[in-house]
């Protein structure tokens, strides 16, 4: 089945292990296993039978996860490696060949290729920069003239970082409805602090996993919440590729989610002190902006400089040992993708050798 | 996309919990956790950061799992979560639809269903139990004289256990040649003294995990082991879904295969002594009858009965808390799929409340 390169995974493969300031992971420190062995205050580690587990998912752990919603129980829940395998399970289940989708970009690729591989159509709406990264609202509603199937939103958006204001949430469900469209809200950046679109929605469904601001993308442990009738299905599917996701990471995933507060609060220190190392040096670099997101790990970066993204990134890490994804990897030129999950000091040394490169290479 | 109700998976899904005699389940007696820990003496557990870890698997596994084949290295192998996942990539990799698959029934569901699901036409070439669970010589010819792309094969089957015989191999090789068609071949019961029909062809391909003799399906570690080409493709379209099987799966895979011949003496105990209860089981019970495999751990045992197989497995389940997946799972009635997992006396106690079962049904 035609499958296009993912790009940014494969820019990832290719660079992230030659990075000597790495400002564009997107996880935040992960964890040491033995830390979060240390969590384990109930040893459940010490009773692991390396059976199947339940097949559906440990109970526990599709409780704890059902919390983060606010109108899911453990029917609503389903597991899978990673956010990523979770957003194909969805994709693969609820579409065919022919179907309209919409999403958005700049975004995660997978949401485009993925449905284009399948012989879908797929409108990716442009979010304008000048528009704080979010779409035209004429645009979005000439884009729901025809049948739509599924709608997918990153939410917060990957890379951009940015989240639809509510009053836009509001507006894209109501042109879910018109066709009673399928809402995925890939949430894997969200925290909590941020409510999930997939409740406001009797067909919205949204993806997560532990990888991003839990600093546990080592468990790959991802989910879906949806409508039970949809679950099941996904869950039959699943039967065909990973059947379960094992007993030993669903133990491990429940310990992370029953320290979810101090794992949290761990992430906001961190990217909170990674934000304020970039603010500070954007107001000594002329050269790039940034719409500052509010919440979550990533950013776009803007550069004013005459060169592709592409090329600027390799210059950059050989040079300077700096690594960013280029935004090419994301459809939109001049900009790379920025986190915020690395120590203060680190970020800054990182970002002033990116300064150094601006004012060196004279573009 | 349509896809059919995987049958044998979703039957045990919905009978394996209230089982007491499990006559049917495919893996030997599960480790413990803290056993494969115990296994770890160079202390690799220790040290494991929970990041994405090497995307295309931690390059000492794929090491160990090369060797286990005669003309691999570690690019030639990949990992993903369990044996099935590992046909889906290929599968998915290889075909487009209208592509013509060839594989054998009795057989296991996947390599019809999930060819068929993505448009394909898929030729299921009988396997006669008159003759040994082997297809018929002149069918085989036949199905090749149209162009194939892939040739699905399962060895040591599931259900049968039964393995080709070398010259069948041979000839099916000389088949796939004639078309430069893609041999696939699903080894997860492959025990060492069986020789890879992947290592005799340059398009052969093998999948396998760790679930099965080893007893760690807790893991869900798989690998495919196949052309370097094919597993940069298969690398990429990973990208889409499990993106990597994570440093912690890694590491205790790593574990396992180090202490590979310990686990195998383990496996061939188990099978050995189970086998034996059921070969003498068969001699007291004249309305059954095996052809008894030569290796792994499953076989298809036939009953003379004047019932279809998913109501007897109903039946006596219900009345005497024996589990089998019937036949029909696997497109062949009168016919229940035994394994040689669990402990001699539990064997004998599940296989003697059977025949009660029959005696007392009296079909």
């Amino acid at each position: 089945m035609e499958l296009n390169v993912f790009s940014t995974e494969q820019w990832m493969t290719d660079h992230e292990g030659s990075a000597i300031f790495n400002l564009t992971d997107t996880c935040v420190r992960p964890l040491m296993l033995s830390e979060l062995q240390a969590m384990d205050h109930d040893h459940l580690l010490d009773h692991i039978t390396m059976d199947y587990g339940t097949i559906a998912g440990d109970p526990r752990l599709r409780k704890e996860i059902s919390a983060l919603y606010e109108n899911a129980d453990i029917d609503n829940i389903t597991l899978a490696n990673g956010c990523n395998e979770a957003n194909k399970l969805v994709i693969e289940t609820l579409l065919e060949k022919g179907d309209r989708v919409i999403t958005f970009t700049p975004g995660y690729q997978l949401f485009t290729s993925y449905p284009e591989s399948m012989g879908c159509c797929v409108t990716a709406l442009k979010l304008y920069e000048e528009k704080g990264w979010l779409p035209d609202e004429t645009e979005l509603g000439k884009a729901f003239e025809q049948p739509v199937k599924l709608v997918i939103l990153n939410q917060p958006n990957n890379p951009t970082g940015t989240v639809f204001p509510l009053a836009l949430q509001d507006k894209l469900v109501v042109l879910c409805r018109k066709w009673n469209a399928w809402l995925l809200v890939d949430e894997v950046y969200r925290t909590p602090q941020l409510p999930s679109v997939s409740d406001s929605y009797a067909y919205g469904i949204s993806t997560a996993s532990l990888s991003k601001t839990m600093g546990l993308a080592g468990l790959r442990l991802g989910w879906i919440k949806g409508p039970e009738d949809l679950i099941h299905a996904i869950n039959y599917r699943r039967d065909y590729s990973l059947i379960s996701t094992g007993p030993l990471i669903d133990t491990l995933g429940l310990v992370a989610m029953q320290n979810r507060e101090f794992l949290q609060k761990r992430a906001d220190s961190i990217i909170s002190r990674a934000r304020q190392a970039v603010s500070e040096w954007l107001e000594t670099e002329n050269k790039c902006s940034l719409i500052m997101p509010k919440t979550g790990t990533v950013s776009f970066l803007r550069y004013d400089a005459d060169i592709p993204s592409a090329e600027l990134c390799e210059q950059l890490q050989e040079q300077y040992g700096v690594f960013f994804v280029p935004g090419s990897c994301f459809g939109c030129e001049h900009h790379v993708r920025l986190s915020f999950t690395k120590d203060p000091e680190y970020m800054k040394e990182g970002l002033q050798r990116f300064s150094q490169y601006l004012r060196e290479s004279g573009k």
